[in-house]
Formats: structure tokens, sequence, C-alpha cells
């Protein structure tokens, strides 16, 4: 078991900001925290789990429905969408402490086996709940339109009066006085709030791994990563253990987790949901700026999610970053008007085999139900990817160095892979990050030209070269490749998130022999072992023009008709 | 006469891009280019216009009328609206080449007075007018909402087959192979092209003075500026010499223009009008980005253009910096809805007595029309003028001096001064530019806390601290303090420029005795001298949230009543 990135391509990375004994004064603050989480997960919502390695193979979803870890009416109540719950509430045929309860429970278990959660609390989240019951009874009318929904919400989001450490032990003991603007809107509407979600250092794995609460697991399979950098989002909402989460993407960190748990992930094109507010070493950086966006199980509670903060929660009014426009409620298109390009491979790291089964899976389903399907020749690739791993650490790594320093906590071996990015610690001028910011521009002309030029609507990907990646195991720790995610942020384009309905299969999805292009390509193939993998679910990625989140989440609709996934 | 900036206020810039040797070497280019523009300013368009001195208190405008140098059906037409011709063309009671005609008349006598323009070419503008015509004849349909409708350029906008120079000698031989995006969208709608407009060496000027063809003069006071960068479009609407005309702001370079030589000017919100292709310093520059935006003499030809271009035009096609967000067309909200917040002196540079007058006089007017009128108290005005200008330089002013290396020109003085913004030569690093960004942020959340906890709709304030100011004379050239404007600019609030129907008036706008609160106060006061500003037009700005375009737009329309401005 190696725990260190690839040493040959972590090259330009000096780590001094580590200090062995500055961080041992930080142990009584990481146990408090520590004791607070365990304490909050209330024990009246545990079950019976089995004892599993740490490296099991587990499919803990099978397990909670198989062993009925829940009771008929909760399992009913966390498998409605929250689209519906709403309705259920407005008519008064369910009670938002009825609906808090039921989620509870689900997401105590979820913790019990895959460690999502860096904060508990069902108490105050229950007299939220209470108080919305009380003012509907008394009014006859719902706060908004996510009353008493519970929502989930990844920790970095700053919350008044609780710790907000964003995956660094330094800020264990910050606590904000104001709530982020995402935490006000959804408050506003109606939502209740119960849990904050794990997340790794540095905010810049595809995985979620810290030295606060340790790493989170994969629902699907324990063996495996939930992803990140929204991983603990990733891992509840596939569980069910709320409808609706809230996660940030700068270069996969909302749709790394909901392909490799398996729900719908959205990132929003840039100004649609705040981020303003909370722990990121990303402030004032716009060359690949961060976007906030919703998880969910059901696609049609990501189309509430947005509606409802964008259209009633008005952002704009509190975030000037925040553009003041209307989310489009738009029918699903009539599948014969629409071409889908489909990207087989990126031309640096081909995806494996359950991708690619997957991959073909979805060309042939739209093929037959009309859509025309053409193979995506990937543009200017190898060119994105070098620029904006250029771009995550332009500052030399100031900002990643200056949330380690007030604990100098040691770092992880994917936060060594992420601060070796580009030119790793070498400072960048002003000008150089505007002739960043040329080639960036320059690739979103051409793929805006290739859409136009070519009428061609979506783009559909992998989200990464596999499934969920194994966590730190088998000397292949982690996932390093970015380069499908990270694609679509440095284009700024909206990028849906879907189930494609498959999951892993060792006994269909064998490995491929594959003569690798580059070392990268070569370590990501290297860690696909059929059996580790078993159950892994298969999602990829939609993406179309810019602002055409409406567009994306619309035909997302139709790709659920076509595959078939349960509504 | 001093023809240099104020060398205690020039503290950082050091001129290592002039080269006087290399600079001769460019004379014929810039004879050549001369030489064009004299022989394309055609004669059978020219007027008798009288001798002036360089330095002249003269009013052109007044002059044109008086002397009758249109024909009564020239006036008649070029005093429409474009909104009206457009009109008048789709009822087959105009043509296009009648409509050109009148306004090439009316531009090359304005060209005698102000030297406005960079190039003429309205044999070619004739017959683009006459394919429209015939096109029209054929179908009865408009090609487009501007159809036939003369639209001058800003000469920085890139033009496919024409010299792109930006002001800089050293791109006199620059000559793009595509339009940019703005030409096409104009051309797609009907537009006619047939004059590009002056602009200053840098583009970081508000006057428009070159090595190329020397400098513009003030339609209404030829010894006044008419301001810049885009002040050959400022004398070219403010005259009559086109009905629309593009212009591009960074710090205030469609308002000053608009301001000094007395018509309307909207600096958009970034992202909705194209400002890709073409010739600038900021490629990749993203802390304050340059918009794009239209001048005009009337206000509902604002409306057109941003309906027309936005709506039409879908730049979002062309461009994946725009917002595929459509114009919306609002009626004007009632006077007793709204609230007005004057600003009368931004705490660091009080207006000059002429500033004053217009602004009490708008504030009168709109309290007897019902407006609520509050004063604005000035937020961290201080803090926004040394962050703008920080992140005018902050590349070190690399971009400038690569712009005038390839010529060696030498540098004007307002050069010198807008080279010396903020901390000069010094160049910043990726995390000096960030924590600038996290300033601007800051500043952008309190100016919207203030709209919104106040209810405040808008802020009017001066545009500048005087009227147009004299050009290079009298020992004080130039507008120096560009805080009134590059305030909403840092702040990217939409802002547009309005007439009060004032003109400075000797008599009445005596010098007011100030105790200056710093030296850049006492220069700016020095220069007012009643004498030589006379029938300067008093124009002011109208501010509005972010992307509330389209609110401060039909605000405007109140105001053009309750001022009662001429339609």
């Amino acid at each position: 078991m190696s725990t260190a990135a690839p040493k040959n391509l972590v090259y330009k990375f000096t780590n001094d900001c580590s200090d062995p004994e500055l961080f041992a004064k930080w142990a009584p603050e990481i146990e408090k925290y520590r004791a607070a989480l365990a304490a909050n997960t209330l024990d009246e919502y545990k079950s019976e789990v089995p004892e599993f390695a740490d490296d099991a193979v587990f499919n803990a979803v099978a397990y909670l429905y198989d062993n009925k870890l829940l009771s008929e009416d909760e399992f009913k109540l966390t498998d409605t969408p929250a689209t519906e719950l709403v309705s259920l509430m407005g008519k008064g045929l369910l009670t938002a402490v009825e609906v808090l309860k039921a989620f509870a429970h689900r997401a105590v278990i979820c913790q019990q086996f895959t460690a999502f959660a860096m904060e508990f609390f069902i108490g105050e989240g229950l007299k939220r709940a209470a108080e919305l019951d009380a003012e509907f009874a008394k009014t006859g009318k719902l706060t908004g339109p996510l009353h008493g929904i519970p929502i989930s919400l990844k920790e970095q989001i700053g919350h008044a009066g609780k710790i907000t450490n964003g995956g660094w032990v330094g800020w264990l003991t910050n606590i904000p006085k104001e709530d982020a603007v995402t935490v006000t809107v959804l408050r506003n509407l109606g939502a209740v709030f119960y849990v904050r979600t794990n997340q790794p250092q540095s905010l810049m794995h595809l995985d979620s791994n810290n030295n606060i609460v340790g790493r989170s697991r994969n629902p699907y399979n324990l063996k495996l990563t939930p992803g990140g950098s929204s991983g603990g989002e990733g891992a509840c909402v596939s569980f069910g253990a709320s409808p609706l989460g809230v996660g940030t993407d700068i270069g996969g960190s909302i749709r790394a987790p909901a392909a490799f748990s398996g729900c719908w992930g959205l990132r929003p094109s840039t100004r649609r949901i705040s981020t303003l507010g909370g722990v990121s070493s990303g402030k004032g950086q716009e060359s690949v700026p961060s976007v906030a966006g919703p998880l969910a199980r059901d696609l049609d509670d990501v189309d509430l999610f947005m509606k409802a903060y964008i259209n009633d929660g008005k952002p704009w009014d509190y975030d000037p970053w925040c553009i003041p426009v209307p989310w489009r409620s738009l029918e699903k298109p009539d599948p014969k008007q629409i071409t889908v390009a489909i990207m087989y491979d990126d031309g640096l790291v081909r995806p494996h085999a359950p991708i690619a089964r997957g991959l073909k899976h979805v060309a042939e389903k739209l093929t037959s139900a009309g859509v025309k399907v053409v193979e995506f020749d990937p543009i200017r690739t190898k060119e994105a990817y070098e620029t904006v791993n250029k771009m995550y650490s332009c500052d030399g790594n100031f900002f990643q160095k200056d949330m380690v320093k007030p604990s100098g906590e040691p770092l992880l071996p994917l936060t060594e892979w992420a601060l070796s990015f580009g030119d790793g610690d070498k400072s960048y001028s002003v000008v150089d990050n505007r002739f960043l910011n040329v080639t960036r521009d320059s690739l979103r002309k051409d793929y805006l030209d290739y859409f136009v030029q070519n009428k061609v609507d979506f783009i559909i990907s992998p989200t990464y070269v596999g499934t969920a990646p194994v966590g730190a195991y088998d000397g292949v720790e982690g996932p390093y490749y970015w380069g499908y995610t990270s694609l679509w942020n440095i284009l700024d384009l909206p990028t849906l998130v879907f189930p494609t309905g498959l999951h892993q299969d060792p006994s269909i999805d064998v490995a491929e022999k594959i003569e690798p292009r580059s070392e990268l390509e070569k370590i990501e193939h290297d860690k696909y072992i059929p059996a580790n993998f078993r159950d892994a679910p298969i999602n990829l990625q939609l993406t179309a023009r810019r602002y055409f989140d409406e567009e994306t989440v619309a035909f997302g609709k139709v790709l659920r008709d076509i595959l078939e996934l349960k509504h």
C-alpha cells in the first residue's frame, strides 16, 4: 500500500507549510470536533450494521434495502422525490418533522457505512421543521418552494454559528457570524438543514479525505471513494440520506461525486448559484471560477432546486456575482430534433471498460430513439488540460499553503498531487495569468464554433476515466486525472452528470490491455482491477453551450426516458 | 502651454518603449493613412466652414444650424431618430441611400470641424445601402431591425480588410481577416458602415489624441476635448454625423465622450455587447473588463440598439463571453415609485460649478415630479479609485508597452498619466491581483447592499468633475481624474449618460474658490476658467444595479420627460 503520489509526476512543489510540532497542538481541536460528530450521530437513529473491513467490496445500498434497515414508511418517504414531498406537505398529507425524521434515520445509517458527514445537527433541524409545520398549520401556506425539504450542505459553505473548516484543520476555530448566501437563500425557501458533509483537505481531490474526520466511502462499494471534493454530498444523496444536496465544483467536484456514488449532479454555468460566504482558497480567482450546484437522486429535484433557488431565491439581491436571469422551465425536446456528440476518448487518457460500455450503451439507446448521434473529435483537450492545471496553481500555491499554515497539518498524497498541477510552486505574474486567460478564451471560442457550426446540441463524455476508483489501497490511491471534468470548467459549460442505469460488473467489464500514450494514462489504467469495482455506478456527463443550463436539464429528462431510469 | 503631465503625480513609470529612430521609419505609414483619410473625406460632401484657431471657443453645432450647412431635407432626415428612420424605410418612404447620403454630408462637415474620424468609406457604405434598397424593393421586407441605419464604429473594433490600429502607430499595418463580432452582428441586422472614429493612443485617455491623425475636438466648443477614449464617437453622434455609434468603456470611455459632446451613452453591464475582435491592450484582463455600448442623440435609439443587438443579433452565437439573456422591453416606471440618490461629491474631487448646477437642477426636477430624492453618501470611493487604478496597470504596463514597441512612437502626456496609474511599472503577481479582486468584490457587495437595503433604484452622479475640459492648452491639458466614471466600471454597474438640457454659461457658472483636499483636486479645479467652457453640454450619469440595464434605459425615458428634453 502506497500513500504517496507518484514521485515522478510530482515535480514542482515543496512542502514548506507542514509543521508537525504546530500540528500536534491542534489535536484537542480535532478530537473535540470528532467527538461532537460522534455525539451528534444520534444513537436513536442508528441501525445494526455489519462489521466491514476498511477496504471491503461491500454494497451498502443493497444492504440497506435487503435488510430493511428502515421501516416501510421510511423507505417510501425517503424514496420520494423532493418535488413530491413538497406537494404532499402542501396538501397537509405529510409534515416536515416526519420528513426530516425519516431522512435523519437514513442519514445516520449512511454515516455508519460511509462516514460522509462532518457535522450533524438533527435536533436543530427538527426544531426548524416543527416551526414550519406550525406555520403551515396556522396559515395553510407553504413557506416556500422548498418547504420542509431536508437539504445537505457541503461543509465549506459558511454557516452562521457553526465551525466552517473547508477540510483544513487550521479552520477548526472559524465560526462565521453570517450565513453564506446559499444558506440564506435556501432557508428563505423553506429548506431544513441537519447535516454538513465531508470534503478533502485542499478541496482539490476527486476524493474526500482530510485530517479532521478522515475519509468517506462510496455507498455502492465501500472500498471505493465517493469522489470529491463534494464527496460527502455524493455519498449522502446517492444513499438517500438527503433528497437534495449542495456541492461546489472547480474541476469536477460536483460531478465526480455524483458520478462515483451514482446520482444526478449539475455543474451550472457560473453566476447562477452563489458561492459567496464560506471557506476556500479561491478568493479573487476568476480564470476558472468555482460554481455551486445541486445533487439529487431524481432529476426533477435538480430542476426544482434551480428554479426555486433562482426564481424565488433571487440570489442577486445578496451576491453581486449572480446574474438576475430567471430559470426557464423548458419542455422536453423532441429527440428527433437533437444532435448529440459522444466523446469516447479525450485523446489523453482513455476510459476503462465500464465507462466505454456506458458510452456505447447510451449511444445505442439514443440512436434507437431517433437522436442524431455523432462522434466527438476532441478539440485541443491537451491544451485545455494543461491550461486549467496552470490556472489552479498559478498563485504559486500561495492560497492553499495559506490555508494549511495555521495548523501545519501534514499534506495528504492527493493534496501533494494538486499542489503539483501546472507549474506547482512557481508564482505567475499578472501577464502570465492573462496569457492563460487568452488561451482559455480561444478554447471557448473553438468549442462554441463547434456547437454552432455543426448544429450539435450536446456532448456526452466520461466524467472520469473509470467508475469511482479505490481510495488509498493497492498502491494506486485516488483519482489523479481530472481532464474529463476540468475541461468543462475551463470552458464554463453547464454539465449534468446522469446515471446510465448500469453498474460495473467484473464479469463483463474485463480489463483491456492498452498501449499507454503517457505515464498518466498508464497509472490510471493500471488501477483498473475489475474485482475491486463491483456494483460501482456507471454515470456520464451531458454538456451544452454556456448558459444553456435549462436545455441541459430538459434533455436530461429525455435521457431518463430513453434509458428507462426510474423516476 | 505645458505638454507634460504633472511630474509630481507621475511616479512609477519609465518610458522604455519609445524609440525615435524606429518611429521615424513609420512616417510613411502615418502619411499614407492620413492621406487616405483626407482623400476619403469626400469633397462633394464638404461645406464652407470658417477658419478657426486650434484653441477657439467655437460652437460648431450652432454654426451648422445657423448657417444652414445642410438642406432642409438633410436636416430633417439627420435629425430623425434611427427608430423612426427604420420605420420610414419599412414603409418605403425613404431609401437607405438617401439616409446615408444625408448623414455622410453631415459627417464630412463634422470632420471639417472636429476631426472626429480615422477612416471614411462612404462609397462602400453607399454600395451596401443600394443593396439593401434593392433587396427591399424585391422582397418588401427589411433586412433587420437596423436596416439602412448608418452606424459609426470606434476604430479599434476589428474590421475585415481595413487597417485596425486602436490608436497605436505600430498597428497601422494590422489588417484583420475577420470582422469583430459587433461588426458581424450589426451588419446582419442591416446596419450600414461608412466611418470609423478617433481614439487616443493607449485607449486610456478621457481625450482623443494620437500620433496617427492627431486630436479630435468637441462639436459644441472646439477648444474642448470630445472626451475619450471613444471621443470620435462622442463628437460624431452629438453633431448628428451618425444616429448611432458604438464605443467601448473600461474607465469612462463611452460615458466621458457622451457627456462631453452632449449625447446619450450607455455603458451596459459586462457580457451583453461583444468586445471580441479588434485591437486593445486588455486581452485576458478580467478584473475590470472593457464593455461596448451605444451612443445616440435619442434615447429610443439606445433602446433600439440594445434590443436589436441582443435579441436579434444573438451575439452569444459568436462570442462565448456574451450571455444569452434577452433585452427586456420595459415600460417607463411611475416616478412616484422611484428613489434616486444623488452623488454631489465623491469625497475626492468635487465637481465644477456647471456640474453642481446640473445635479441641483435634476434633483429639483425629479422632486417636483414625485421621485423620492436622497443624497448619496459615497461608499469607499477612495478605495475604489485606488483599486481600479491598480487594476489598470497591474501587468506592470506590459501590454500597453507591447502595443507601443513596434513603432517606438513617443508617448503623449495622457498616456504617461495612464501608465502611472496604481503602481505604474510594478509588475503584480497573481496573488496581488487576486487581493485586488477581493477588494473589488467586497466593494460590489457594499454597493449592492446599499441599493437593496435602502430601496434605492438609481444613483445620479457627475460623469466627470466638469463639463468637457480643454485639450492641451493653458498648462492644464486633458482630464486626469476618472474617479466618477471608473467607480461604475469596477462595480460593473450599468450606467447611462444623459443630457440635462443645460449648457455651461460663463456668466452663471462662475469659478468657486475651494480648499483642495488633494493635489489632484487642486489640479482639476485650477483648470476651470469659465470663459473656456462656453456652451459645453452638462450631462450626468444614471446608474442602477448590475444587469438592470433595461431599468436604467426605462428610467432614462422618465428623466427625458421630466427634464423636458427634446425627443
